[in-house]
């Protein structure tokens, strides 16, 4: 019978602003059935969405609950797939390695990044809530020796500088302002670490934020960034692209599977089904290095 | 019996983006009596909102109609006041000055700016149907050899460089990107010429765009800039500020005396007046000379 | 009876450059009754200008004496005006919160503050006779405690940084590289915080610096900014102005009245007089916060 | 019986430096078999590398009059492989399109896009000798109509702006300085218009060049730039990554299967191996949009 | 008896602000023996300082007028040895080339690149006197087929992009803003064309403008930069320096011999002085490609 | 008896990519005749090229050994003579003073700048070997306890800020990134401090980099500069040049004797003396102040 370690938990992150309380408060209630459903079955809790082709016999199942179980299943195999993508792309990293996880939700990346890679693992999240369910989820994994959640400012992390071999976001810019960001990941990487985010921009090729981007953003108290500023922001912050790849066709079995899952949906499937198909929005893996 | 000049519609605007044409469409057949109403009552049809106190006794006007009427008149009176401000900062203009209106809508800034100071003004919109309308309401009142409106894009006029002697955005720069915005301004105003702007930004004390910011954008299909991003774009483009003027609590009566209204509230009063209270957004006046 | 502490005094400032010293020279010579005898009056040292319309009728006092009185009261009671005008935009400060004074002369901007809003006041100048002035003032008020002045660099502080919840400069920044300066109020404000400024600028409408901005800054070894350089360097240095105000007009009967005072002219006010109204200076009162 | 039409070879170049004089006369007395057995195989000259799985047996084949033929037949197959990939992401293309070629050396891309979208295609090349050849080929294939060659600077082509649909480098980068290049093409191309570039860049994750890279640039008179700088010129130059692949592992077959091609090796085979496997070199496809 | 050309003196020059106009009036109020004095003794006249060791057995010249004859005899070989070097950097011209004289007051700028290298001069002047009277030496000398002053803005001359070969401003960049300047020089410049200053600025080592130097302002309306910004200014403007050399020293003995020439003192001889020697000021010449 | 401290030389370097290792490895593993014979003479072994006419009667010295001899001793002069003119320019220093050598090599300059200055020095080499020669040689002269040489990289020196009245670089800049290196010296530069560089730059007025300048790249695995880069990274690092001196023609006796010397050829001979006589490199000297 293990209390979570007061490290972590009890001292506050010194929030920046009340911009990021009320983002700090939307997560310490947040208890989606679409987050907490999908993560109870392996014990990997993702807060990001799924990518590639679904099994959508599985709306098929006449058993109302097993249907449900294995909506959930598959949704939760999907999201799996986006994780592992990502972490497929953190570079030849060995035991000795250091990741930092920004924006890391209750947990499931760094665990995803340590099972492949061995690594250790800083997650951090500016909500205490999830920082204690992760660190929770770490000591019952028994690897809480070397993957550790930290309720802290991504921004402003306070770690030490050049200590990481690799850095991501997993669907956690639209949160925070991005040069600040970068900054941050720059100084943490050493040279030659490798960046990775996944993430949904809008589409400057379409013009300014579309309604349904604006529906998103007011959904999940985010600020979604226009495609080029993440190009911007990483050139002026020594990172520099080596793989990019619009997922938009490959993230939308998940959301039309989600849409049916009556179990889960939270309302906002439409806007992103709708933005996605009207050329406003993407999905998209940055890969990029730290020069 | 006139008809609309040939010049100003049957050109269609070369809409560089799907998102202006999706701008041009929401204001091609908007017909919010909270502007329509409000322009009938002296033919000056503004698309913005008022400032200075409310005479909010015109709440308890029993007979229905007349409050109807009485509330109208009000709101009209400052929405006007709002205007008269911004005309009031656009420097000591003679009769044969010319006047770039950015955004003109249903063009009553134009008409209040040659009201004032005699000069030529010319209107700019993407909405073909504001075009025509504004054309019509200048014909009206015999000035259209003065003022002009044209269906065209703001950030690419075709304009004569260095013509124009002010030019202003009264809540119009949501709608585009604030660097192209400012440069074709800097292109077209003379040296020591003055731009004036009057727009809602987010506060970036506040952080990131709130809730409320993000479904006024929805409401409208616009991106609300934060305010930093008004100065630095400036400073990129020979604009100088000379006055600034935080006009949040002046318009606040405004946005409470129309949500009483039940015959004009549109449904987007409340995230603007919540927007307002809890300090994540501004209206905000900006006065800059072009050096 | 005490005596200057040892801490702010004896530890002489790295001045970085000549000018420095030259500039340091000036203020530990400088004793002119504008200075001087205006702030015996209440023990209020300010080394900036006035502001709000003059009563002239103190210039017909027919008793010499009295007029001289009377003449050196109304000039002190309009730079205390401005000096309130300052104080009353730092923001909603409360007893516990810090405020940093940058190019404090002889002191009176920081007991101003402290005596509006009770915070502690970190008062910074080039000038050890200044400082030791400014502390002997804060002793003999019994602010000691919470108001303190310290020889140093305002480029170059060496305070903590975040620690500030408001900062300004009072007619001290043309004495500074603007890029500098803001950099240092950036680094000691905590996020959200309030910085502000009133200062003569150059007016880059008018064109370069005029003759009279020039006879100014031989006056006085400084080197006046264009305003556009203000706003360049603010939004470099993420200070993103709130309130901007032309105090020109309100500064000029200040210059009238000052002009006619046989017993406390320098000689440079003709050359301000003129800059003013020949439109080639302005008096700005610039309001930014810290972002 | 056609002879080369006036307007593309006449009037010279203005040349602007003797560098590219140089580089000119380089491409004007080229004749690498490399270029022209490939190209006379179907009378699409490419001056690129290759990339794909090669078949090694063709390495085999005993005939040594065949062997050679088999050899040219599978690089040409290689790549002819790369200019499709590089032409699939030009974007949904129609007939009345039109392309930009920049670099088009003895012409192949240019009739590559044009047999695949239809469209309207101008190459632009520094060598008079490579245009005329390259509009001899667009007659013989009766295609002069829509694809010509102009013998012009790619960084000043004259051409209309905003004409383009879409445009590109093919290994032609590295002859010029990015920012003017890339200011070109925004210029060239209309908003959400689509440039593509396959490209040798040196990798900022090994340092800066390597020796090998340097052979290379001695080799070629060119000067390859690092992989930062293709970001950072485009994130100035409104061109937004939209995916971006390394192709480094896929265009090693191509350099082992041409190093073992004793009639066509040209001596810088291994530069171009020990780079790619060293680290120090890699091979990058960039697609962008023009926003 | 010849007439001075209606295109250069009729057309006036579109001020820019009232700056430019208070510059223009004092030079065309302008009648200081030390100009007009020195220019008559071979119809070059220059409007700046000497440089190179003063032969000063001159003012032991017993007899009074001629005292005064060979004093300005001296001073003008030396003025004449600054013009000479700065025309020895414009690089290796020929009579077919085109040269621009930024800020060519009287005229003698150009005739010295004219008679040096045979090749044709554009002047320009603010001054509509200065410029009649250069035009009415051009022809006095036989030159006005190649010489010609123009009475224009340098910062925007209206000249043909990239016409020139070389190009220089002796003594009047400290009227304008650099950027402006140096953008205007890089378009009239051709690529590899020479830029060349000799200027006076204030040493950023020392600070900011000094008294002296702010006392030079006052007397010539002019606004000294500091060395940094030339440098700066430059860079952004594709002008690289290839030879940079600081002329202090040479010029020392030119301002010792003038200060005590009685009849030609203006009585900013001592500032001069003393800025150079406390090292605030310096007279450099700035040799630079553009590239 | 001494030998090496360990402080220098057994903490390795943590180099920053394997760019920089094959650069150590190349210069532990050098032993060049031109670079040991002629530090031999007098224990000042520079690793840089020499300037002034040279004594071409040397080379018709009968005698072989006599013939080598003589050949070695005159460009060990002339190299001699290109350190003697970088240290002329390292300003008034004091024996208080501390200087910062950049790639010091086997630590000649330091030496040399002892001797003169009799100033502190610190040299940082990237190649251990070469770190062990030099303090060495420090011994053997007695002024190892004022001259020390240490492993480390030059980018990241983690000396004193602010702790040096000079610093350069000796034709050691192409190894590095100058924005990194200049942000570097200007950390560790007192403010008025002095930077000076020797170096090759390729000429951005010839246009890239020439076939020559790439096969001096291949020969060192350097990557020379072009012209620009140094001032375009000074400008954004603080360091204002005061002096620029184009030395190719100085520098061509050297390349012309060596070339003629057998024992001390090196193979890169021709390279050099065709880059300096096209144009498209240049053999610079810049003198430049930290502000």
């Amino acid at each position: 019978m293990t209390t979570a370690p007061a490290r972590t938990t009890t001292v506050p992150v010194p929030t920046q602003s009340i911009y990021q309380t009320r983002v700090a408060d939307y997560w310490n209630a947040e208890e989606n059935p679409v987050n907490l459903e999908l993560g109870r079955i392996d014990d990997l809790y993702h807060h990001h969405y799924g990518i590639g082709e679904a099994d959508r016999s599985v709306l098929e199942e006449p058993d109302p609950e097993l249907r449900k179980e294995r909506i959930t299943s598959e949704l939760h195999r999907l999201e799996h797939a986006q994780a592992e993508l990502l972490a497929s792309h953190l570079g030849p990293l060995t035991p000795a390695d250091r990741v930092f996880d920004a924006g890391c939700g209750r947990g499931g990346g760094s665990i995803v990044a340590n099972l492949r890679h061995g690594c250790h693992a800083d997650g951090v999240t500016i909500s205490a809530k999830q920082c204690d369910f992760a660190n929770e989820m770490a000591r019952k994994r028994g690897v809480d020796d070397k993957v550790r959640y930290h309720h802290r400012n991504m921004l402003d992390t306070g770690f030490e500088t050049g200590a990481y071999a690799a850095s991501w976001n997993n669907e956690s810019t639209m949160y925070v302002e991005l040069e600040l960001l970068f900054a941050e990941h720059a100084r943490l990487l050493r040279r030659g670490g490798r960046y990775v985010t996944v993430t949904g921009c809008y589409n400057d090729t379409y013009g300014r934020a579309s309604r349904e981007v604006s529906l998103i953003n007011a959904h999940y108290i985010c600020d979604i960034h226009p495609r080029s500023e993440y190009f911007r922001s990483m050139a002026k912050n020594r990172l520099v692209p080596v793989h990019v790849e619009d997922l938009t066709a490959a993230t939308i079995p998940y959301w039309e599977l989600r849409k049916q899952a009556d179990h889960l949906v939270t309302g906002i499937e439409d806007a992103f089904l709708d933005a996605y198909r009207n050329g406003s929005f993407q999905y998209l893996l940055i890969v990029a290095d730290r020069v």
